[in-house]
């Protein structure tokens, strides 16, 4: 019997914004949640003990990475992803099918599914939507979420049709594939930024019914604006006792923005990437630590932080191991990163719970942060 | 008044071995000890609380390093090595004299000191012995080494000869130029391979007089038997109230002969460097876990270790970090190798105190792991 479930705790005084519980057999999600991303397994220069300390819950990884490498069977006899990964908490895969169409350089996709090259070494795989469930059942996460299909940005309405048909064509097949019991499959909804085609794929996608449903074909380069007002209908023609994950979205601006709208689930592999470059979130906008400004200064990185980093190192420090190329630096930058996103989530849930998201929500845009989208 | 000291608690049955205890105002020093290397500021890849979990009790950073970057008076003005590094515990800095000699393409050095050019931007730097002090007395480290001259290997006989007169006309200027009275000062025996030019060099150095003596000039290419067989006397002839530290010597067979010749400290950038290269200690000896044959092995890397490495990863999981070049494989790694030395030494000070120390060498000169030296 599945032990995934969702609990909707309390809705927002004059917003969208919702306080939720998600349950799965390795612990609750308190929601709205951003999950670090584990690409390959492995949340890049954070050890999972590190994750517990700054308050992860969940932890992303992603089918089309560990099927290349090291391979499904490898992770599956391991024990799965938890034991694989050396993370206790609740996991997500997600398909591949934003990598299969973002990474790959040669492909072609018909009905029945899609061959790719892969990044590694050029090999080629067929991947149907019910291969693709296997291999999802395979590492064993808590949450999978459906084979679909994602056009880039721009691209030809036409094709954006073709890809809500298409998606909810594999959705189904992916539902009727899906046979693990602890493991809640989630439906993914595309449209790009066309009001109606979103509208089609919501009505499509709910209409097969799934536990939870992604919100995919944003963050791939079009305009803010555009993203947030395709993005609220969507919200608002979801079924209000589901889950909605909002794929790949992660910066602090357009996070609370979608909080606000009804989302629920965010990742994005910004905190840990932008970390490597020195670039840190703060609560006054991004900074570049690298920058000579910092080379003597003896504060910490963001004072109103309360991570581990802010706690214990200064600006000139941080600024000496980014620029020395020290592993150091990344890992302390992407622990503050991390941490900035899951305390700005918990800030969110809290204001929720006082039914006073909106003026949260405004002081952030009306603060220095808001820049950051 | 220097809160310095050295209290030697016993010494073993058979051999030279000893117990010992060093005194900082930082905390103690259990010795034998090996010391993890943070040469610009870091262990590479590692986080200090990582360092307090995996038992390391002093760190040692490198004056040559931190002089080009981020420059002596940064690290000065945050308060210090321990601030700059977050790290509470005792620190030492070596001189800089063996990178001067080792990694500079040019320079120049007279009676009066030592001219160089930079690694990082090829500007040229004076420094006499007079300055290194000046430079690691800012840096604040709890001990500090003398400014020496290292001669390569091979080198002609005269130059090493001439580099032991003039590490001890320095390291007489350095004691007369050093008057931190919380940081001790330790000289610096050279003599390379030649039992003449190092009984020379003890007895000049430990007539200057310090409260403890470095022996360096090894580790630089020489033959490991040549090694011991020059060491022996030199710990013979040390005085036997002040600790003896063997310099840049950190690989695990050679460590555990030099404490059997009563040597107590070490460092070596050994353990984290080869991690970042997929080589790991063990117990069995050196293991690349990059190899094939740990793909899907879900086994800890070492069963006889209890390293926080060996306790929750699988060498498969290990090895599919470091194929990937995942940083966690190499954060992971040096955890581990870190441990190994560290218990290593943890366990050689038992077998002192036990009398048995002897036996204990023995065991690892019989075992699979002898061959890593």
């Amino acid at each position: 019997m599945s032990t995934f479930g969702f609990d909707l705790l309390s809705t927002d005084a004059t917003t969208s914004a919702r306080r939720a519980r998600i349950r799965t057999s390795h612990g609750d999600v308190e929601t709205p949640v951003f999950m670090p991303v584990g690409t390959r397994g492995t949340v890049k220069g954070v050890t999972t003990p590190q994750l517990v300390e700054i308050g992860a819950q969940i932890v992303l990884a992603n089918a089309y990475h560990l099927y290349l490498r090291p391979g499904v069977d490898v992770v599956r006899d391991i024990g799965g992803l938890n034991a694989f990964m050396n993370w206790e908490g609740p996991t997500l895969t997600d398909s591949g099918g934003f990598q299969i169409f973002s990474l790959s350089k040669t492909l072609t996709h018909t009905d029945d599914g899609v061959r790719f090259q892969s990044i590694v070494d050029g090999s080629w795989h067929v991947w149907t939507p019910e291969e693709n469930m296997r291999i999802q059942q395979d590492l064993g996460a808590d949450i999978a979420m459906v084979l679909d299909v994602c056009p880039p940005y721009p691209a030809e309405e036409t094709e954006v049709a073709d890809a809500v048909r298409r998606s909810a064509d594999w959705a189904a097949r992916c539902k009727a594939a899906h046979d693990c019991e602890d493991q809640a499959l989630f439906g993914i909804v595309q449209g790009g930024v066309h009001a109606h085609l979103r509208a089609e794929s919501v009505e499509r996608t709910v209409e097969i019914g799934f536990p939870g449903y992604g919100i995919g074909g944003y963050s791939v380069g079009e305009p803010h604006d555009l993203m947030l007002e395709s993005l609220a209908p969507v919200c608002e023609a979801l079924p209000t006792d589901a889950p909605r994950y909002l794929m790949g979205v992660g910066n602090p601006t357009t996070m609370l923005q979608a909080i606000g709208l009804g989302v629920d689930m965010f990742d994005c592999v910004l905190p840990t990437r932008t970390a490597r470059t020195g670039t840190a979130f703060s609560s006054t906008g991004r900074m570049n630590l690298k920058n000579a400004q910092y080379a003597r200064d003896p504060g910490p990185l963001d004072p109103q932080c309360a991570c581990p980093t802010c706690a214990s190192y200064s600006r000139a420090y941080l600024r000496h191991l980014l620029v020395m190329k020290e592993m150091l630096g990344a890992i302390l930058l992407s622990v503050h990163n991390l941490y900035f996103l899951l305390d700005l989530t918990r800030r969110a849930r809290e204001a929720v719970e006082a039914g006073k998201y909106e003026v949260f929500l405004r002081g952030w845009l009306d603060g220095p942060g808001a820049e950051d989208y």
